[in-house]
């Protein structure tokens, strides 16, 4: 961790990133080193709520979203940090928050966002390719044998069946019950508003705040501002980073 | 392995981790050696389970599945270290534990998984792609010479017959048997109960709760947690890992 | 740092420059290093306002634009460089400084272009590819699941819906509305004229003069001596740059 | 050779390993190093069976199948391991010991495969790829110059003659004849039994026991303990593995 | 710089070259560091003509031409030698001195080529590609949001309307009128006179000559003896080079 | 060379390899060192019927042929050997011994070969690909200028006259006169006879047993056992191989 | 230099070689340095001409030409150093002296070729490729804005203009009308037989001497003895060559 | 050199090669310096003849022919070698010797080959590829602009004249009568019968010998035995060899 704002040193505002798509990658690849590392993150986040020093986090978030359970995992986290650790999290929106980047700004006591940022994009969405008539064109068939009819669904190669149809949105519909729950809590808002305003449509920061979707405009300077504020004192501000690229990829391989 | 919770070091709480396709791969080619490596894990399961200062282990499975043979080695070595070791063996479903993931997992004295974790996929499947048409559209054509009707089984050159579709399926079928005994054994279900909940279909979390395929709903913490309440002291909790990478294949290259 | 142009060394004009797309992007591989990078050019312009030493800042635009957020950013610390610090921003267009190009610069104090210089471009444009019609051909059919209507907007496997053509539509004008207003600032102009001129055509600095987007033509030569000029001294003028390419990557990686 | 199972040091069970396609590369490019080495294995075999500490010999067989000499030559030297020295071999089946696999096999005094195994596809198989088509889509014309009738068998730019079809599949009928001979003489069936099943289809482990093809269901562990029991003697097990990739090359280069 | 013609020490005629597409890159890399770049030659030329020990200038120019903006600051450098600093250029031109290396060269004192000198091409032009036909063909489609009507001008994906055609030829004939102002006053034609000779078309240095676009017909050496005579003294001729390649890039690494 | 068999030091049984396709390459190229090298081959046969230490030879031979000289050459080495040495030579055939591989093999004194051994192959073959047609289908043709009407034989471009099959037919059927007189004197066969094995089949090592082509079934040490009978004397074998891969590449280059 | 051929020592004969495309590329990458490099080669002739021990110069050409503008330089260095220093020039034809590798021999005092030198070919080409139809093909269609009618001449996506027809062959003609007087002044012909024997043909060495188009038939021995006769004197022989390759590059880096 | 042959050593037999195409490559490149170099190879040859130690001379030659010129040069220094220094020189043809490859052995004294050795293909050809059809179908056009009827023979854009026919059907008589002339010579044949061999077609060593195209059949070390046998004396046999591969190109660089 480096201090990016100096301040009074009795205590600190601890800036994390989210940084890019919100998936799990075991990749520890000598070339796919950057972007988000999810347990990196997970890691940092929960000895940054732990740290007696930390009196108050901002999670900077400029992401289009990712798997469920990963922004399921923060979402805990934050609420951890806000309810067992009793630590203000601020949500800083950049350039885009939308869909899982949102699901974790969710239960944040401040969420700001820039006028430009692209928020909200709410809801969950799968899809399958079947290639089919493409295998048939150039000649290609596929003979499956399986225990079961559902054995091959999304498979590729063949339509999904209505059945099939049926499962996946059960999924699908369960997993956005489970987001607009979220939502309801963290921002106060009684369901049916929450599923109004969430059906996948993407907003701008002005529009966002105009929902309630998040609490006020501003930079992450703003947010430092608001959170020294709130806390009463001019903590200093440290960023806490992952190690990266050939550093981290040395040191692992040192162990 | 590494102390990742501290506690009563009197015993451990050991974490091993089935990351990826569960399949046995020869390659120690240093380019390839990350992801899942059967001969490995099995390695590292024996030597925890035989290991005096190991009180209970958890597996935490973030898998799509893999081979019928490598997902039962794994589910035996459940089983022994159980009944043979007397020591728990308590399952973490990740994102996902489909399929074999699931197979191995069946034994397990208790499995939790996350609401978001994707499992179920109970089944077998196999499948050949037949080009036929394809070599006579660009103009080959094959020429076989064989000893038995059955020896050029899923070539690829000619659509399969009707007894080879029911030699494989009846492969299929055997393997799909043993498959729902082993969650009959392991869940304590009846095996007509299996059938109806193993038609290949996928399961979140929660769906397999309400089902019986698991046994609570929670994070990996929530693992560690009960497994201590379960065995009744706050054991330390260490990680199994195999080396890996560079490291791993300079070792191995240094023999 | 660097001296480009000895002076009265009391006090320092500093001379940034915005080279290329002006988009955030996070890479630190080794190959693409060069070209402009949002976050640095940020933390030396902040530097540069807060500087005792710098008298007036120039920044050199050559960019065809890029993200609004990073665009408005820049902007804002222009303002705040001669609000809060009372230091003087004069602006020298390049070959181009269209778009998110113009947009910082219209609140600077004086802005340059030469007779060549291509600017203009004022507006906000989105876009979508719908690849419908190919999958079609190709014989690959694309099976959605999706919690809302819109949660696939701009998916590229649908033709946009009217819906989804307005709410884009209304973003573009949101973030255009903000275009206008900080032109009619910057530039005092009422509202309705910066929308004509505001068209998204692109205009010579000659033609942009006579428009009244820019105050003169003149080189970055004569940008300088109008600074020397009106702050009253002829200060040296000193060159604020990023590390480049090996020495900068290197650099990162032994931090 | 490394010692993989401590026990009675003064004999030792030495375990081998036939690991992917049973054929005779001559490559030692530093690339293609892995994977199973036909004269490698031979050489480490003959060691073994030689070697006066050595009580028992279990080869593990993961194996496809291969080269018919190959295959041939193993099982002659199974026969002479168990003649000559008077050493049992007992065999065990992984994932897959098919057609060359399960050929090697059958001298065996006890072969073991696991319920999930493959194995079977007794028999024998020549093809040839005809693209007389092909060159007269893209126009090109061969034309040939031989000195006896039979001299382009095979060539791909002609489509076999009926002559041929008799001179290739007589050659598959000697070889299949042969395949039968070491199946009714090691596994002691009639030879009409072996023809039945040996029609070229595949066979599960437990269908395989059924048959009559292997003599137990059991584990790598199973055959090690059988082994131990039948030699009355709890002896080390050793691994007999060859020097590999990296290591093997820079050896054989310095040579 | 490195003397290529003894003679009068006392005084030097420097050689400078304009050799390739006059364009500014901003590349660095160690790949494309050679052929013409642009901030380097500005550099030399102003250190050039601001040297005391320099008497005359020679650009030698093998060029197709460049940017409008680059060819007018070369231009406007050749003047400022002649009238600031008092110091006759003569031109040299190559194989080829077309467009932008025509106007740079009008308003040296002297234009030599030779007979066999590509030059004129005198004019401006652009130029869109519409791929709209391409992307219906393979089934792409497009759609556009934009705040204003020109602000997907030249995007490709459109055929350009009227009006856009207008404001695009205004430009290039605006920059045009420029061109030919700079060679009237240049080579002191009548503006009827260079728009008849400015059509586009390109000059033999022989044509040239007729035309009165370059003063005579000669080799490099020629124009060197030329200058010597026109000051009256056999001043040696010093080569000005930039620092080029490997050596160019490490010293700028090593910064 | 190397001891491969220990046995009576008085003298030595030598074995060579011929592994691969028989051509003379001049490749020494790093990459393409590995396979047969013909001068190689030819310089160690020389070597070793030479040394008076060796008592015989066996030549192991794993081949689909080559070219005629080549093969020819080994031929004529065999005999040299046999008669102005006074050595007797045998062959081992491996998994195949074709072609050039037989040619090469019929003056030994025994030949042996496994039941597995494809051989035969007697002939000769040559062919030309026509791609006049393909020229003509994508637009592209050729003229010739020639002094006469064959010097363009076999060019590609054109189909074969007449005159030219009987050239090329004539070249074949010298070269395969011959091959049958080759085997008919190293075989001690009559040519009529020859003839009817030789019309370009191939045989198993049984069939060429019972087609008096080889003497005897057997493997490598089989053949070394006779040769050890034969000469009644139990010498030890050494192999003599070539210098290998890298080490031969820079052992070449250090020359 | 290098002394190629013993003699005697007081005075020298240079032998210089023009050997590929006569092209002046600015090239110095470390992959492109070979081939003719045109500043090189006159950097060495007029060093060659000037250096007071050479008595005569042969050049040796190995050429199918190039550019117009340096076969001219070459040509008129060859006068030079005939004229200036009184320094006879031989040219001796490799397999090739063609169009411009002609044109630069022809002043020479004496020219050689081989029989089976290919020369002549004299004459000038240009020539343009258009596209329209295959941008029309693809869909693709480009507007173009310019400020003159000849503007984009040549351009590729349009077809020429009579008048554009006109103004390319007016500039091959004057070429050509060149070409031809070097000709007649250099082997004394007159116009109207150089324009006869100008078609564009090419000649064998055997041709060109019943043209007249050069003086003798021989090899560059011939030449060598034939300036040793023709100077009086058996001169030792001098090769002049340039730094080549690697050599060349790190040279030219060090500077 | 190299002794590969102990003998007399008194005097030497120089063994060279001539190996590949016979062309004159420039070509220096680390990775193309194997094959053929035509000037490496006159240097040997005439630093060999010259040498007072060397009595007779054996080219072995291995090549389908190449360059006219360069075929030239070797024959004309076979002969210089026989006229003006005495020495004998002996052809041994290897797989192959055809065209310029029996042109420069046309003059030896003796002249052995193979029996299956492929010689011939006596004659010239030249020929050119009209792509005409293929540019128009896919939509390009040519445009060329040329001073005479036959600048652009043979350029592929056009289809060839009759004239043009002509023209290159002469060059190509006048090769072949040369050739004729060189083999009438070399082998005191009248012209007519060269004519009647000399039609292009290919021979066998053994016809070439019927056809008195070649004095005997025979190895490389017939060779060397008939010329020792001529010398009357067993003279030392040495091999001539260029430097090689890296060997050469790092020398090269350190000239």
């Amino acid at each position: 961790s480096v201090v990016i704002q100096e301040g009074d040193p009795s205590g600190s505002i601890a800036l994390l990133e989210v940084n890019g798509a919100i998936i799990n990658t075991t990749s520890d690849s000598l070339f796919s080193a950057e972007g988000y590392n999810h347990s990196n993150f997970m890691d940092l986040f929960y000895q940054t709520m732990s740290s007696p020093n930390v009196e108050g986090i901002i999670i900077a978030v400029d992401s289009p979203g990712g798997g469920v359970l990963e922004s399921a995992e923060i979402h805990d986290a934050v609420i951890e940090a806000q309810e067992n650790y009793g630590k203000p999290v601020y949500i800083s929106m950049g350039s885009m928050a939308a869909s899982g980047g949102y699901y974790l700004a969710a239960p944040a006591e401040q969420i700001f966002a820039y006028p430009q940022t692209l928020t909200g994009s709410i809801g969950v969405i799968m899809s399958s390719l079947n290639i089919t008539e493409l295998l048939d064109k150039i000649g290609v068939e596929e003979t499956v044998y399986k225990s079961g009819p559902y054995k091959d669904m999304m498979s590729g190669t063949r339509p999904p069946t209505e059945e099939e149809d049926e499962i996946l949105q059960s999924i699908v519909d369960e997993y956005y019950d489970e987001f607009v729950e979220v939502i309801a809590n963290g921002r106060g808002m009684d369901e049916e508003r929450v599923r109004e305003l969430g059906d996948g449509r993407i907003y701008t920061g002005r529009q966002a705040l105009e929902a309630g979707l998040i609490d006020e405009l501003g930079s992450i300077n703003d947010v430092i501002a608001a959170m020294q504020r709130d806390l009463g004192s001019n903590y200093q501000v440290i960023a806490i980073e992952p190690k990266q690229g050939l550093t981290s990829m040395f040191g692992l391989a040192a162990e």
